[in-house]
């Protein structure tokens, strides 16, 4: 019963299968093959926006910090959550690809932005003194497990444009976010003002694919340098673009989110319920982030239950579903944290 | 019958199949998984050092610039062939990832270093005006497709010594070079002095699969983070180590690159066994360098076999072979070319 | 009437003298001659250090990050006090000096940091998800004009040896703070932990001339290249090393500094006086900060007294003192405030 | 007797007189003083280009490099002669300020670049594996003491042009070309289509100036950040900017020049003329590179006279003139040759 992450599983059987099939033959490398070609044009149908330019590559960082690369001079800031994944998570990684940029981070409730703070944070314009402000990069869903309604969205979009700064999406639990909300793929990107998406599928039922999305094809203009500098421009292209293929193929990647979610929410409220125990923030998409009495989580450990306890917070505890996350896993653990809880409450603890 | 690059190819069918296997089930992320341990072990094994460290990483670019950021300081200086793939063909990555290092390009027949070359360009050791004397690189086997022997690499390796030089080894090739040679993997790297080696297996064999090997571990100190900052940590390893570990076993690797080698001399010595035809240089590994006549350069192009013209020099066609090259295929080429070429001697071109 | 900063004034008279006189004959270039010698050993001198490695440059913000690209690697952290020069003024120069470095910036009174809020954001050592805590950077004087005592300092930097980070002193006015504090140079530095010092000059009586001072000289082996590289080795190092060497004959420095002190008590200490009129923070060095009303602001501004008004946040004024500030002009703001405080209060505003 | 560089020299009287005149009273801080735009006036008219921007900086590798980070992206490929000294004496600091970007050395006599070979190396265009070919640098003088005419640097561009590079001079000897030359300063620069110019002075007549002097001015957007995030922004500009106007005034900078260009054909012509002895290049600016025999060469070391003998290549020396060198030293010079070369000639060696 492992909730430690959605990366620690396998891939989908579409994807793996897509996988193998496209194993055959001969292609064109560098990304010159058929697999890419169609990968774009599929999410130019996701996104219903027949001129965004997209480019695979392995891993989120990469994806992000490639982003970021195509958007900002060495000497600008970047305006993230503190709890970002490129602020924490990332080694640094937007600091290298973008030669140097700064990452100021701010506070905001479920690891949000609040445009108030973002405009407040970036000034100094032309002033030669200070990093000038040049991009805002938020995460959809959260490092908190939380969503950013299509007006939040446009909220920041909206102070970004004031501000002159590129609005960058981290898409790492994209699908996750899509689900939740049950909007249109365009509604909470370019129509709400994302101008680069970082497209997650590894998460999500694929094993190591991601997708660079540019809505404003000029910003892209770098991109491929960037990214072939960096070494993930792969020679064998389809291994990425097979991936991506039929994990957007038939609403895949969406129905894989709506299992995660829905366990999720069920895991959260089975929790949630018990005595003693609470969320730590609302379960919106398929993170779980509680707040659990030391024996519930020393007894959950003990049965092998895999989750991260403490990272977020001292008596935080995240648990994660995925595509494949099992009714009977996440019942099994509410019932031994159920178990305890009684006990506990019976102590009088 | 496409001999553009070896990188055309799929994976080979006990690679593919152990990927598939991998999937099933949950793995601990970020390179803690079973697989990725068992490939170091089989490392140690094939290269007969217990206390090697191998990193698996997606692509040759990232194995070898990730390889010399461990290495190098930004001031340094890394020398190499000016044909090298450092040099040429990976568009700054390596001085990306060593915070602007300079590479040295050096002359040298077949793509080879020439160690009097190498000593007499490592000058200025502690010279605040030059870049300093850091690494050296050499590709195994070349780029014009040629092989060093374990005395030319300890050659090398003793002028790096006394020039202070780490030794990297680009072995996108490394499986055609030691099929080539017929040697222990011991004996032409570490033995000869290779401090690390790029261990190539995307282009014999894998879908996307090199692994950075260090044969000195101290010297592996900052690669980790060197390998997360870039983006190049999977949170699947399997995906990567899954792939080599079927590659290492039972020589599949070797077997490979022996097929590959084979056709590569069929194929090199058909064609220069043409009237007219020539070899551009001497086919050392599955790479097959030639100086045809231009009107069988076009037949070879009107009947659809795939080949680089020119690219290397003008005049000059680079076929390769691979794992799953077919000796139809390679007699195909040679008889279209041998009807050309009669034709042509007959008009007395 | 000029205190906008200590940097509008030209060099005081000894200073200038010795350029003068240094500029006389032929002279080894790039810091080979006599005088950047002769400053080290008066350096060596000042610290009671005499092992201590000493290097000119020209400007503090060169100063600051050519330290740090010496101490920390391109995946380290350097915690600061978020109003730190180097993480507000040097548009990333630390940033671009070390590869792409991440500030950390922290809280604190007065513009100092506090060890247990350091302590608590030093997480993640050998994790290679994070940035890698490397070093710690204190500003003495603080951005908010305040001096860490040597206990301060001494906490500080038994927390970084703690999370094994290096300690780095931006001292931009270090001679205020040693003025103020009246210590021994040493005392605030090395004997408190201090392992590199940007020994500032050029606001305190030099033209263009810093030293980064190295109390533990294993750590200055990469400085002479990170500093060649970056354009600042001078060709004629007496440039920058005469002045050095006046300002740190008999106590210039000190003796600068103190009377840019006590300028700054009697300014604050009469602007304080004032009905309706406030200190931000303790006048402790040079530098002013008040809370003064409107009337009193545009009134000052009237008479041409130049001072910074809203930087450092609504309401708040810097003003600052120099070498060079006439206790006539120092009488003269607080009488033209005086004037303007008087009606306020009789208009009862 | 030293010969050994131009830079080994003090200021020009007017020059120190004019910067110690400039100390007095308060300037604005950081460009922002009256002596910076006077320095642009004056090279608006030097140059008779009245929209030209001008940047001073304190040393030539900082006009160089910055120079090139504001023309440049990271992957880019700078072209230079293999001797230039963005090559082989700035530690790589052209690297460190583009972000990593690679410079590509070519051949040709005299130091200068070939146009056909620039044309030819120049490939690889939007072929994301390459550096991107971005600009040429050249330097005039060059290296080897030799001078560009404009007909030679107008092919350069022509070529830069069809190749869509950007064309910058390193004119460290910039002075001592044009009057060499006896050519307006507009008609070797962007009348023959330089963009960006190093405009020198710490060597002739300054103690540490330089100025980047862009042509077009829209390429200067970047600039002020490259330069103020790399240390190179002075607070007090006038330190800089003093130096440059008094250098600018009068013709002192070709006055200068022309003195140090006829001390070096002295000593050059005398040389010569001595048995046995000859130049490695001709005369055209200020530097003298012979052909002496060992025992010359011996004797002159014997009796004090400074040079440098070997770097340019075994059995090289350079003698260089500034704008002080005195004839009696230069005839010293000859004379301490003529002596030993008259022994050498008379032992028949």
């Amino acid at each position: 019963m492992n909730f430690a992450s959605d990366n620690v599983t396998g891939a989908c059987p579409a994807v793996l299968e897509a996988l193998v099939r496209a194993n055959d033959g001969a292609a064109l490398s560098y990304g010159e093959d058929l697999w890419t070609a169609r990968v774009q044009d599929a999410l130019r149908d996701v996104f219903e926006k027949p001129d965004l330019l997209a480019f695979p590559v392995a891993t989120g960082t990469a994806a992000n910090a490639l982003a970021l690369a195509s958007l900002v001079p060495p000497y600008g800031a970047v305006y993230c959550h503190r709890e970002a994944h490129i602020n924490v998570d990332e080694c640094g990684a937007p600091e290298l690809y973008t030669g140097g940029a700064k990452l100021v981070p701010l506070a905001g409730e479920g690891a949000k932005i609040v445009p108030h703070d973002l405009a407040a944070a970036a000034q100094g314009h032309g002033v030669v003194h200070h990093v000038q402000p040049a991009a805002v990069s938020i995460t959809q869903a959260t490092e908190a497990g939380c969503v950013y309604s299509p007006d939040e969205v446009a909220a920041v979009a909206e102070t970004a444009r004031s501000k002159r700064l590129r609005l960058h999406m981290d898409g790492a639990r994209f699908a996750n976010a899509v689900a939740a909300l049950d909007v249109a793929p365009a509604e909470i990107t370019w129509q709400a003002g994302v101008e680069v998406l970082s497209f997650g599928a590894t998460k999500n039922g694929c094993l190591a694919a991601e997708a660079v999305v540019f809505f404003r094809p000029e910003l892209a203009e770098t991109f491929a340098f960037h990214r072939k500098r960096a070494g993930h421009l792969f020679s064998k292209g389809r291994v990425l673009s097979a991936q991506l293929e039929a994990y957007l193929a038939d609403d895949l990647w969406l129905e894989n989110a709506r299992h995660a979610n829905a366990m999720a929410r069920r895991l959260g409220g089975g929790l949630a319920a018990l005595p003693g125990c609470g969320l730590w923030a609302p379960v919106e998409a398929n993170e779980v982030f509680t707040l659990l009495p030391p024996p519930v989580v020393a007894a959950l450990q003990r049965v092998g239950v895999q989750f991260i306890d403490g990272f977020f917070g001292p008596g935080v505890q995240r648990f994660v579903c995925a595509w494949n996350t099992q009714l009977e896993d996440v019942e099994a653990v509410i019932s031994a944290a159920a178990a305890v809880g009684g006990r506990v409450e019976a102590a009088g603890v």
